[in-house]
């Protein structure tokens, strides 16, 4: 491993601004940050200005950004459409508290893309959104079992924090307490025949099934033909509802979501990220008979009435303003903007795929569309190089795809949250990945990956 | 009731674009409204607009604000020195999704205005907050059980929607699983010798109590001397943590937040609104012990560490820039801030009191500091019209107050969100006080209010 120290040594040279503000986070923050996946040793660097495709650090260093805002900048960071309304906007009011136009017509412009989306609700958060959809579902069909996949990632709610980090069948940490994960069950996700094994024995009281069409935190992995049709059918047979969680994938594998690339028709589903345009939301969508459930004005009767925010900063005129602008842009140029970002994506998968394959490095490239994901695997003797879940990708070894990610960042200036999936953007560019596959070139040619490496 | 009326007719003619909106509204979203404080009937005007005390509508008119964002704008809508930085802010990147330097300068900002912040974590909503301060409680504790106040509001997660809303003892609709509700405790606000009494009940299960140190949305209630102070000598007492929620209160009441005005020294708190500068943000602070749970870099076990978020846009530049320029301009100008609102608070209890006093309408006006509250009361002949704590708030006449405030919006372009409380801003001045008391004065006459209207 002297060749990865060389790698974090260059790491922390290029980065002692960064270090020393990292000490000082560490006295303010419990780890030094404010989402547990943002850490990474020896350190994160602090970013201090983003625009285009590119982040920049404290210390003057500039790197081509693969994170992008956790997947959300679709146009890149502060696009100019998006960065002058925002701008007029901040000078006009953050926080009306009550209604606005703005609002209207994002949702307007939500239910033309997405027809599923018959009534919404905008919260600030996917959390929020994720948390109140499950509360729908077990509100319109009186039951109380949500089903979600292995490894399935919806947010930080007490409802939705089971199986959501390996080891998956252990609990998600003290603090959360047995007694309220008693109605969530999980199932293997790729895998109709042993979900519906688990469903069948907690079809009578299963409220819904919630699952994002591709795993997204625990690994990009797309569905297999015919899973999530099957999980739907399975759920309208059932009397259950079927909630798609697109925060990730909506306005991403295409702007009508997966929902319409998959060809699915859930009763509810959840946005957030990309329709924000860089801006805090969560969106609640869905048939408007369950929707409606939660009408104050036509139920005004609280214990009639399904109780969801909402919250202090849902539909804030500068979310509406971003989110607005963001969609605008992807409608008036959604030929331009997904045929190159699909494109760039399969260069990525195509390219990388070859390199490590030349490298004898064993691992799997998953993604479609503008994502992508290198899995490593240890062994390079180990038959098995398909992954098809999370559990799959937690079997990898995500130390390599660690020193993979570390050693982009500390040599060539590129940039992906460690062990986490890429995603282009629209200010990303061919020559981007060029790069991107001449850097990873040079660091296969380096030792730190694969079987040499151990 | 038809001097009333004529209010309303009053609104509708100078409102016709918002009715329009509100009709379009109504079919995206469930009630017309992202957040069921925001419907007041016969519709909601929608704000294009706002700057300083005013709050400005698609029809052209404009309000002084006394609803403020929730509260939230201590300093107005879109306050110079922090509309100038976020207006940089934004084309410089709104969501890095990584560390910043901004966030590390606004949590030493709080910890220093706020020593029992020894650790903080940002999140984007007050619901978050709360429910990762119960949840680093249970953690902590090893206990379930946690007790809130009667009426008292933290936000719509799952654990915390308890006794949240009249009828308080009934639950808070469909959706929300009993059973997850069976941990909930709640204790009448203001009463420390019940509040005993049911905490004694569950006293050995006890994780925390959680309190906001004035009921704010449920009625604006300042607490009696003494009471949270014995609630937190209960708690530290018998092994459980005291948690104050002031995510209205922080940096309102004081720049030190209410723990300071009322001497009290929570284990964990709470923090929002104010401290986001008009964006989206919500905090968990305290003790480092406890904070330290959470720590992903010292606790690597999930099973052994607290798992609370985080989100995709906690801590993110644009919030950590509007919040920052918001505390430094309250600790640059501390006295002539809080002298000011303060003063203005004073001057609009002590003067709504008298008018409705010699109007002989029976009320109370509730608040301190910068926030204020009137509670009508339909029967002239009640001997009680102390308002101490949620339940009396519930049995007050609420249409009344509903009447007064369509009237102020009406007749004389003054906004408060129907049925919630007031606060003053660093915008508002003498002459606004004077224009609310002057406007109230001639509302009383109108004879809508009180005995003589039912």
């Amino acid at each position: 491993m002297e060749k990865f120290d060389e790698y974090v040594r260059r790491y922390e040279r290029k980065t002692p601004k960064s270090r020393r503000l990292f000490s000082r986070a560490a006295r303010v923050f419990p780890g030094g940050i404010s989402h547990n996946i943002r850490y990474f040793p020896p350190y994160p660097f602090f970013a201090d200005g983003a625009k285009g495709k590119r982040l920049h650090d404290v210390d003057g260093n500039s790197y081509t950004d693969y994170w992008m805002g956790h997947w959300a900048l679709i146009l890149g960071h502060s696009p100019a459409p998006v960065a002058s309304a925002l701008a007029r906007q901040v000078r006009n009011g953050t926080l009306y508290g009550t209604t606005n136009d703005v609002s209207v017509e994002l949702a307007e412009t939500i239910q033309k893309l997405m027809p599923a989306a018959e009534m919404m609700r905008f919260s600030s958060t996917g959390s929020e959104a994720t948390m109140y959809a499950v509360r729908l579902a077990r509100a319109k069909t009186g039951r109380r079992v949500i089903a979600k996949a292995i490894g399935g990632w919806h947010g930080f709610n007490t409802t939705l924090m089971q199986s959501a980090s390996y080891p998956f069948e252990a609990e998600e940490g003290p603090g959360l307490v047995q007694d309220e994960g008693q109605y969530v069950e999980s199932i293997p996700f790729n895998d109709l025949e042993g979900s519906i094994k688990v469903l069948d024995n907690i079809r009578d009281d299963l409220a819904c099934i919630i699952i994002e069409p591709m795993i997204g935190t625990n690994g990009c992995i797309p569905p297999v033909d015919g899973y999530l049709q099957g999980l739907q059918e399975y759920a309208r047979k059932n009397g259950a509802l079927f909630i798609l969680d697109e925060i990730v994938t909506g306005f991403r594998l295409s702007l009508h979501g997966a929902a319409r690339l998959y060809g699915l028709d859930p009763d509810l589903f959840t946005l957030g990220k990309i329709c924000g345009g860089g801006m805090p939301i969560g969106v609640v969508c869905g048939r408007k008979e369950i929707m409606s459930l939660a009408d104050p004005v036509s139920v005004p009767d609280k214990q009639a009435r399904c109780a969801i925010g909402g919250g202090t900063f849902s539909a804030n005129p500068a979310t509406m303003t971003a989110g607005l602008a963001t969609l605008d842009f992807l409608k008036k140029n959604e030929r331009e903007v997904y045929g190159k970002i699909d494109r760039l994506g399969g260069m990525a998968r195509d390219g990388l795929g070859r390199i490590f394959a030349e490298a004898k490095i064993p691992c799997a490239i998953t993604g479609t569309k503008s994502v992508f994901m290198t899995h490593f695997f240890s062994d390079s003797s180990q038959q098995k190089r398909q992954v098809s879940n999370a559990t799959d990708v937690a079997m990898s070894d995500k130390a390599a795809l660690g020193r993979y990610h570390m050693a982009l960042m500390a040599a060539h200036g590129i940039f992906f949250l460690p062990s986490k999936m890429g995603a282009m953007s629209f200010a990303h560019d061919e020559g981007d990945v060029k790069k991107l596959l001449a850097a990873t070139q040079s660091i296969a040619d380096s030792g730190i990956l694969g079987k040499a490496a151990q």
